[in-house]
């Protein structure tokens, strides 16, 4: 299975994308990683490093999308960009799967641009796992679409719910809706339409589900607009640091804080690597034909390892067809 | 001053709200608390309390309005619960201020339809204060309104500012609007079209402001509808718990765990009294002519007793006055 790496997406690119590119084929006999980017660059980093022989290539691509640029503008102009010549090698066949950590905007339009939406999709979606208190969950869409209409968050619970399936190997994942009131007519006009589409369908959907208790594991799928999945991705990880922060204030500000902290340092280790982005492993953008794989901007070689480890999942279990099938079907089902 | 308190409304009434009150009157020279409710449970709750006579009066209400209920039936119907008497109240220029820990649906649209909307705002709006790294800071609206005008945001803009510089004493707040980037032309197309608004007036507006800043105290007042309002404050509130449980989970399963827990005990003591909910006092709804606040249905004794601190601060420094002329005085200026 060949995964493509943006070698220059991320904050940390190149020597972090190539860490975990080195760690991944180390990792798993199956895969091999196509670095994309400044190929001096990429071989110097290279130079030096333990990996199998034909484990991992190298394609040049002259041009890097700057985190700041507009989409629209990097899209059209950058033609030789890594995320370009990237996305380019899995819709010729060469590739079976992108994985960057750079302009998230870019990804996504690009990979739209060439790979296309799978049959039925109205529009794609970002999906990203976040832990509660039984394992972790799926929240979609998280920035893909601001603006989205009921059929749309229809198609993300669809997408959702494969995505669960296939890849947590939850048998009948519990959808909820993100909203503001367990009972059925609560919500804002969009959620209230998009409450009784989900409801028609085959989905197990326990109905809405209310910011409190998406942490709780009372959801496997959390299905939102783009805007809001964005607002509440973001209030938690800003959250969650700023617990620790002013726990951790507190903690040195007692007298015995510096030696009950040390005894709990590996508790406080635990906890973060159980809540840690690394762990998770990118944001697969669902409902287009091909894997593309979205990682966060400040990804660590771990972070690229486990993206490249689920874009490989992602493609062995061949999600994305699985995706147009459900989408696929849930229209004949509503026409029948 | 006399704040109306709801004796009935809230999972722990008569018991706490009746606490709250005698707690209340002690703390302030400057309170009259008026007793909403069933009369004879009312007087039997408050014999053997001591607390000044004449600080503490009773009014009877004979009916109840339940959580479970929907909010128009029961505006409509229960024209005797102890909500629609404490309004009446205030209406009738009895009382300075309304505090309920009930139904916070009833008690928005009894306030609405007693005391009816400031001239010249469209909607009211809650407004909730949450802690962060500096100190705390406001967030509306967080469920009056799920569905939102641009104008609608604007003027929660001009009502946080006014709370703000009020009641917390911050001169000049810096108000930003909750979106998914820092960018000027980032967001949806409700936000896009207030940051346009917000921007031309008069505040000190630092523009969008992504979720994972909040809690940096980068702004003073958080502006966005009520259905994202609603959500932020919820997922708040369950991922600090959830950081909480899963950081006590790990420390449980660590050998030193509970020696080191009983060390650090009194910072997570402090950290808890800085993030508690009732140290906060309601969430006032802005934008009516009168004070009204909602509490939590949870409240303890102590967060009934800052709610009607907060109820007494409100009337005491003419908050609905400012704002009513904020609202004017912008009307005013974009006409000009």
């Amino acid at each position: 299975m060949n995964v493509v790496l943006d070698a220059m997406g991320g904050d940390h690119a190149p020597t972090v994308n190539i860490d975990g590119a080195v760690e991944a084929v180390h990792e798993s006999e199956d895969i091999h990683v196509t670095l994309v980017g400044d190929e001096a660059v990429i071989r110097k980093e290279l130079k030096g490093r333990k990996y199998k022989a034909g484990r991992i290539s190298v394609v040049h691509a002259s041009q890097v999308v700057d985190m700041h640029e507009s989409p629209s503008v990097a899209i059209r102009k950058k033609k030789d960009s890594s995320i370009r010549v990237g996305i380019g090698l899995v819709k010729a066949g060469k590739a079976d799967a992108f994985v960057s950590a750079g302009h998230s905007g870019v990804v996504m339009g690009t990979s739209l641009l060439l790979l296309g939406m799978s049959k039925g999709v109205d529009r794609p979606a970002i999906a990203t796992l976040m832990p509660n208190l039984k394992d972790k969950f799926l929240i979609l869409d998280v920035g893909a679409n601001v603006d989205c209409t009921p059929q749309n968050l229809h198609q993300f619970a669809l997408m959702g719910n494969i995505y669960c399936r296939l890849i947590l190997g939850r048998e009948k994942p519990k959808v909820g809706l993100l909203g503001i009131g367990e009972e059925d007519i609560k919500g804002n006009e969009l959620t209230k339409e998009a409450f009784k589409l989900i409801k028609q369908s085959s989905l197990n959907f326990i109905g809405n589900i209310e910011g409190k208790d998406i942490f709780s594991g009372k959801a496997d799928v959390v299905v939102c607009d783009g805007f809001t999945g964005n607002i509440a991705l973001k209030i938690s990880e800003g959250l969650a640091e700023t617990v620790i922060k002013m726990l951790k204030r507190e903690i040195s500000g007692i007298t015995a804080g510096r030696l009950g902290y040390l005894m709990l340092r590996p508790a406080f280790r635990n906890f973060k690597k159980k809540t840690d982005y690394d762990e998770f492993g990118g944001a697969p953008l669902l409902g287009i034909n091909g894997t593309s794989i979205i990682s966060h901007g400040r990804s660590s070689s771990k972070a690229i390892r486990n993206a490249l480890r689920v874009a490989h999942d992602f493609s062995r279990k061949r999600v994305y067809e699985a995706i147009s099938d459900a989408i696929q079907s849930d229209l004949h089902a509503r026409e029948a």
